[in-house]
């Protein structure tokens, strides 16, 4: 932990909200190229232009980072697989959306939100990020493909809850190798929702136990009591 | 807590009773008028005073609690998400049933009911109702689009159970947009199914061992011993 | 628990074989019935005879220990629902062999297997029992029908596989409303077989951490140590 | 736990590593033989005297460490049931890979990994390789059956992918029996993964509020912070 050096701090305060708008700016112009059919050439290449400035800013963030940490590179990159990943795979990008969201609720105060809230509350983000993430690259890798059962963005939503939610119809399903591959990654985070789901219940349920039943109904939002 | 006043509580005793009511013939309302294909357009007519009597007996109660809280209207809604939720889609109001039935519960000596029993007692409530509500509204959005596989309300019900396991054989799936997001909020109920019977199996076996193990078998109901 | 005399406890002692006894020999005759096509009529009857031989026996034991029990029927069905419930569906009969296998075992010193072999062996055995008995009863409804996919044994089998693990592929799918009934069923015990190995794990995870890291590997099994 | 003797413990340490070894020989022996179509006759042969060999070697250990244990052919049997399991389905071996994997590790220092971290890699592992094991035989058995949908290596893969996941799309499903009772054991893989994800975030909860929240988010890993 010696690598936590004040600068360090600093550099990372003060690029939280470049980080963010850029992770935002990443995600759009994806979009936009994806969605948008019949965007003019000079639109096309705006978007790309967004999308590699903010590659390029996260490129830099990264450098910077692991300059400030006095690590050599190969322990800077073992110490921070997630940085790593998501420098190599920027969709994954929002993930770090969902820290810079915690930081800043901290400094609100917002530290006396229950566990359980925060739980829930990051992996609703994660998936909703990463769903949209992943419904984006299987429409952009599957609508064209022969064969195809994906061929609208709505087909590639639907099919991303029913994979979310680990109920899997099958009514539509990726062909392709990339689309199976970003299939499999959003498999994973359907397990890793329904971990927090059911963890944050059963912790609910034993915290409750070991401090008496107070009453008030499991189902009973603060807005329902 | 400041809005709690002896005024409130009192309006929210009084109405629990008709807004009960109100949600049952809501629903009851709603479900004729979806599956009674050969009603004359008097029927259609009287269901749709009923739904629509209903309704607006949710508007006034929303609107006098949030008079007697002396909350501004943005205050109220932000505290009070559920109700405005339920306000603006009237089939997810059997949750509010499930709210009265507790207090009814527990002015009849129903305290003494386990947690875990309540637990699963309101899953099981809320999943029946929020099951028999999504079924009805796929079924009406369904049936007779184009390229559908729910061609009739057994159909529709027989998804919407396979969907709540999160088991989705996809033999029969929704093809209309609305039909789509149902399904999505059905999902969700899934996932909370779920973690509501992992959760409290998980916590029933943890306070066993913490309290020795008196050797009652696990499946062993109070009326199986 | 009044109802508790001795009188009751030394029936049931008695009765514990017999029983366990008619409820194979009842599900014995459904699966033979239900699978030997070929079979005489001789032979048909013999099958009917053994199935209507052990119903009249679970009939009988329900009515002496409703007598035994000095409660009225009204409230020793209310106090019984397993009981009452598998008089009604005998093929939910093996779900009692289970209760009774846990009394020999206790009787023969198993009272030291721990609390989580105990719900694995319950979990397990009720599964099989009632996918048995799940996929009898879909396969002798599904396989005449028209327009069915499960049409051999086998394929109900697999079916009942894919359900109770959640999986549900959808590949092979009741298409009648009594297996549809059925269906329902075997996926609220996919969702209990969940919550049961779910629960097991994490409250042997805790236990473990309350007490320490003994560090062997959570997959090794006695045999592998 | 007399059967722990000083010889049996070094014979284990001496043939941990040529155990691993052959392990992995003999999956890597099979998957050439099934995954590589225009093998030389000659090459085939080879991959099959691999797979003898290696199947000899597990063998011959079976045989020692029976001998070093000083029980009964049967005794040893029913207390060593996973390896018996693994001397009739080599497939399952990577298993004991598993194990191998974890002795290793504790003598590097590595026992000052976290319960959660542990169980985390071992489900990872173990789904990792029976899915990869479990991929092979489907494809082996599936790809040259009359009406399969699992046709190329992809395929297998895919669908191995989704069962483990529970999510069961059944775009592709295997329809020979062999290819269905390896789908079987699969879907118990994925239910156990559930299991241990769900555990193990249920536990982590619980341990955090037990000993106060230090407000590190949920999905921190130590390289995001």
């Amino acid at each position: 932990m010696s690598e936590r050096a004040p600068e360090r701090q600093r550099w990372e305060q003060r690029m939280e909200t470049p980080l963010a708008v850029a992770s935002l700016a990443y995600l759009g112009g994806y979009a936009v190229r994806v969605l948008a059919r019949g965007l003019s050439p000079d639109g096309q290449d705006l978007c790309l232009a967004i999308t590699c400035a903010a590659w390029a800013l996260f490129a830099v963030d990264y450098a910077v980072r692991m300059r400030l940490s006095g690590l050599g590179p190969l322990r800077f990159v073992r110490r921070h697989p997630l940085d790593t990943v998501v420098l190599v795979l920027p969709l994954l990008r929002p993930l770090r959306i969902v820290t810079a969201y915690d930081r800043v609720q901290r400094r609100r105060d917002g530290a006396r939100l229950s566990l359980y809230a925060r739980v829930m509350a990051y992996a609703g983000l994660s998936v909703a990020l990463l769903g949209f993430a992943g419904a984006l690259t299987v429409y952009h890798h599957e609508h064209g493909a022969p064969g195809a059962t994906i061929r609208t963005f709505g087909d590639s939503v639907w099919w991303t809850c029913a994979t979310l939610a680990t109920v899997g119809y099958g009514d539509v399903a990726p062909v392709t190798p990339v689309g199976r591959v970003v299939a499999v990654g959003l498999m994973g985070g359907g397990l890793a929702l329904l971990g927090a789901v059911t963890g944050s219940f059963s912790s609910w349920l034993i915290q409750r136990f070991d401090h008496g039943d107070g009453g008030r109904p499991p189902g009973g939002s603060p807005g329902a009591s």
